[in-house]
């Protein structure tokens, strides 16, 4: 029977509430492809922190490397600042493991009335393709004068041709895959003098090793008031780390799916595990309650059973999620305008596979 | 009678053929008003670059010093590098003049129906303070390992203290002037490790000063989110120059006044002229056929009657717009649904003055 290690960080907040909600759906596709999950659970959080100083422990990173994969809720709590808990935990993962592929799908969903006007699901069905390991993110820069009115603050973004080309030849892959025919780039060469035009050249010179996939570019300011008036025109969208991360929370923003969007961080050469979370964070107004949302979670297992060689199981369980939607009768959150527990949602979830 | 020295730089495409509306409106106002505008001309362009090899002459910015106000068109052309027409014109009088004010109101006009549903004029209607001087767009950085594997791109954003400082500050000040309760910054603390931290820093030291305004921060992936799916929430939200740049294309999206948003690059010490240009561009697909929406130009010119003091003059041309929009009889563009000419509605809102 084949076997899957995974590594299980409920993280902070309602991570605790939805993950649990994920194995159950997975212990049933399991059942239904004769396939074994098998289960490490890591407590690491924001309570963690504050307990020992840490995020993780100092061989954290080692002890997830043989998993086939990390299954993570949310990261982030009151009390502990953002870019502690974040860089504590969260971007390490990424980045030791190389999972420089971020992953996301804009997808309007059937029972899901969206904020926009006129559009019905098949219109907005794309997907966000995020360098997830340079770019914006860094940890390069530093502050002088502190405390002074001459105070000042460097941050600097790096873009390797390694790190540009290979996230633009997944992107161009995949719209190949999917059989997509367009690529469009994040971009932002008027304002944003060195690294920008730099990624435009690249896409350039990637985009002619593709040459049945036609392309265009936007600057990012247009290219995000154009997710909300035309979110139909797209089918693949590559965008550097900051880019992608904004495009990604705004595209499921304009399909009402914020609560429920899914995400890959991916090492496409599988010589790291992978991780799959959902786009929300901890919701520490809701955290508790027993009444959050599980679909994120549950739909970023079914990205994960896709990376892990299971396609099949992972539409199944997006199939099941679509159908509990549109069932009227089927529970729904609050978030969704129902009284159901997050357990609730899960098990009508389950039941349908 | 007073008088006003104003500069007038079309610039490029559709620049050419609303600035003329823009100027035709003002005229107006200066009967009305009993003000005279004296209009220098300048017809610095991609053009002028590809036959001088400069956007604009060596003592441009000079010639530009001792205007009272400085009304721009577009720039931006085909053939000519955004990042070569930019940092050549646009970008060095917004620094050099210390435009450190990037403002633009975001709001839901009556006669335009916006992509999201449910929202009437009056409900979506805030401002968006924008960082125009410094922070991500900088020409701090280069590229190593040219042509080869290593290749490399560095781009370093700069926030100082006097400049955050000093538009938080504006952002308080107008929120306070215009009896708006709430100030929203824009951050990204959690991913981008040195900038972001410190500007919330300045966040909460500059709102000690205004304790009867409420404030709130969100990073930029789901503030963006949120402008979608709540945009009723905000009333001034202040942002760096890229979240700016993002937040200010992405509200006008969402209100659907994308072709009509004007924005004022304002040096609020008036120790220099302040910029007053629609956020559209030069639209080359329209460009030279005489269809170009003129408002967001001529709204434009509304906000530099603000900034020279004649606000009761800016709020009529504010209110013919409005009044020539739900004038179902009243001419149309082609982006409003309607076959008028540039020239048409420049003049029907000219008349209702
Ligand atoms: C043209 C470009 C450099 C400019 C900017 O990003 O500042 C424009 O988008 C704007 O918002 O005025
Ligand atoms: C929590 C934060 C650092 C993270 C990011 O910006 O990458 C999140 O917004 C995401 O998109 O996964």
């Amino acid at each position: 029977m084949q076997q899957y290690e995974l590594a299980v960080l409920p993280g902070d907040g309602i991570g605790n509430e939805v993950m649990p909600e994920a194995l159950r759906v997975l212990d049933v596709i399991g059942a239904n492809y004769g396939v074994r999950f098998d289960y490490r659970h890591f407590d690491w959080s924001c309570e963690t922190y504050q307990s020992t100083g840490r995020m993780m422990p100092a061989d954290g990173l080692d002890r997830l490397r043989d998993h086939d994969s990390i299954l993570l809720g949310a990261v982030g709590w009151p009390g502990v600042p953002d870019h502690i808990s974040l860089w504590g935990l969260l971007l390490p993962i990424r980045r030791e493991f190389d999972q420089y592929v971020n992953l996301r799908p804009v997808r309007l969903l059937p029972g899901v009335t969206p904020p926009v006007r006129d559009k019905q699901p098949g219109d907005i069905d794309f997907w966000v393709v995020r360098e997830n390991t340079e770019g914006e993110y860094s940890q390069l820069g530093g502050r002088q004068g502190e405390g002074t009115p001459n105070e000042m603050v460097l941050q600097t973004a790096a873009f390797t041709r390694r790190g540009t080309d290979r996230i633009m030849r997944y992107a161009f892959e995949l719209a190949r895959k999917l059989g997509k025919p367009h690529v469009t780039s994040a971009t932002k060469s008027n304002g944003i003098y060195y690294s920008m035009p730099y990624w435009d050249e690249r896409f350039a010179a990637i985009s002619a090793e593709y040459p049945e996939i036609t392309v265009d570019q936007d600057h990012i300011d247009i290219l995000c008031a154009r997710f909300v008036m035309s979110p139909e025109r797209f089918d693949v969208v590559v965008a550097s780390n900051l880019f992608g991360d904004i495009l990604s929370d705004l595209g499921p923003g304009v399909t009402g799916t914020i609560g429920v969007a899914p995400s890959g961080n991916i090492n496409p050469e599988r010589t790291y595990p992978s991780t799959f979370e959902p786009v929300h964070g901890s919701a520490p107004d809701i955290a508790g309650r027993g009444i959050a949302n599980p679909i994120g979670q549950i739909w970023s297992a079914a990205m994960m059973l896709d990376h892990l060689g299971l396609p099949e199981a992972g539409a199944d369980v997006v199939r099941a999620i679509e159908q509990v939607l549109t069932d009227a009768s089927a529970p729904r959150t609050p978030d969704l305008g129902g009284k159901a527990t997050t357990e609730d949602l899960g098990k009508a979830i389950a039941t349908a596979l």
